[in-house]
């Protein structure tokens, strides 16, 4: 452990190395990790950035085999380290590489899940440092929506999965890139503050060379009417 | 009115024909309409059936001239008669067309509103009977969702405002058809029966030409968890 780090419980027997003055994971990716457990042989995740999806991911599933992508080199070393202290090095693999590179390194339809949290916001949009992590980490400026959905489609193998977490104001942005990539959206869930309130995630679910066929789950509110953490919101983090 | 028809009593000083056996208009209509209600010179209603759009939104605007489009000739003729009987043949005109004849009879780019309740379903899926006047309402026998969101961009002006209902489940074809026509979608809401359950409705805002950025509204409950109708519905439906 470095003077600046600190190490998180997931109150699920793992921990977590984070910056204590960097980016942080969040409620996105505890979610979508939660939303993506499936059966699978070989997984992937994309933008792995403190390697928090992989750790869940083997937490809450069987899978052998997870990489997890990460071109920060910073984020790369502490994910690795953060394997390390929970004795998961012989299930996940953590590699410091531009996910553009991925396919090419890794193999073409070579795994039948890919999980992602990419950045969200548009490389033009906001206040934007390009040499600050925080900022690699939440804007376009090294990977494109396009990108990432073009790589997780030469990685997967056919009706391989695709979970993917982002925010609802690019949707039409997501659904026209997995489309034209070959991954077929085949259901979605979004997370809103409460009820009566707007959503400001939203889950995605899709399938290589799948069919059309859309499914909206019921909204996922994370405070329930009195402003208590829902029970579902309990539920995945293991507190009931 | 012919025997086997019916008068309904719209509760907004306005009354509608529609066949005792044949297909009615639904919730979808009426929240469509609501959904749509805002300034515009010249509205044209796509697939308008018993014409209950243009009635609904003449009563909810100021809208000086709205066209209905509907390629039925029986629920033309019944449209244009629900228009006489409330008085609104100066302010609504049912053409009995092909909606793929629309940009050239009507003119391209001279509507600043196009609102349309398609048939949902793909022609080949369901029970289909292509004579039948029902099946042709709800399923693609004589008009895609290609040429609904084509027909709808042509007659629209520059800015000009698209209003769509139809399933979540095609929310896939319906982005990607109104980025290849150039309608941006801007803004959409859900439609559920109660909270907790799945939306079975999804109401569209696009705008001509208009920039990338996603509204997703609160979804709308039709009934509240104790069965009754929601608040929202009920002031829709103008009973409070």
């Amino acid at each position: 452990m470095n003077d600046n780090e600190l190490l998180d419980d997931l109150q699920n027997g793992y921990y977590i190395i984070q910056r204590s003055d960097g980016f942080k994971f969040g409620i996105d990716a505890v979610l979508l990790a939660d939303f993506a457990k499936c059966r699978a042989k070989k997984a992937i995740d994309l933008c792995t950035g403190t390697g928090i999806i992989p750790i869940l991911l083997a937490a809450k599933t069987k899978i052998a085999h997870i990489d997890g992508v990460e071109i920060q080199p910073e984020f790369a070393e502490m994910a690795d380290r953060s394997v390390k202290y929970n004795d998961l090095q012989d299930r996940i693999f953590i590699h410091e590489c531009d996910l553009k590179d991925a396919p090419s390194r890794f193999g073409k339809s070579s795994y039948d899940l890919v999980t992602v949290n990419p950045p969200y916001m548009k490389a033009g949009s906001g206040e934007v440092n390009a040499g600050d992590s925080k900022s690699i980490a939440r804007h376009e400026i090294l990977c494109s929506l396009d990108d990432v959905v073009r790589v997780s489609s030469d990685l997967l193998l056919p009706q391989g999965k695709f979970f993917m977490v982002h925010r609802p104001l690019r949707l039409v942005d997501i659904f026209c890139a997995m489309r034209k990539y070959k991954i077929e959206p085949k259901k979605i869930r979004y997370v809103a503050p409460k009820p009566g309130k707007e959503p400001n995630l939203v889950l995605i679910y899709g399938l290589k060379s799948g069919n059309p066929e859309l499914k909206t789950l019921p909204t996922l509110y994370v405070y329930d009417e009195d402003g208590n953490y829902s029970k579902e919101i309990d539920e995945i983090y293991g507190r009931r």
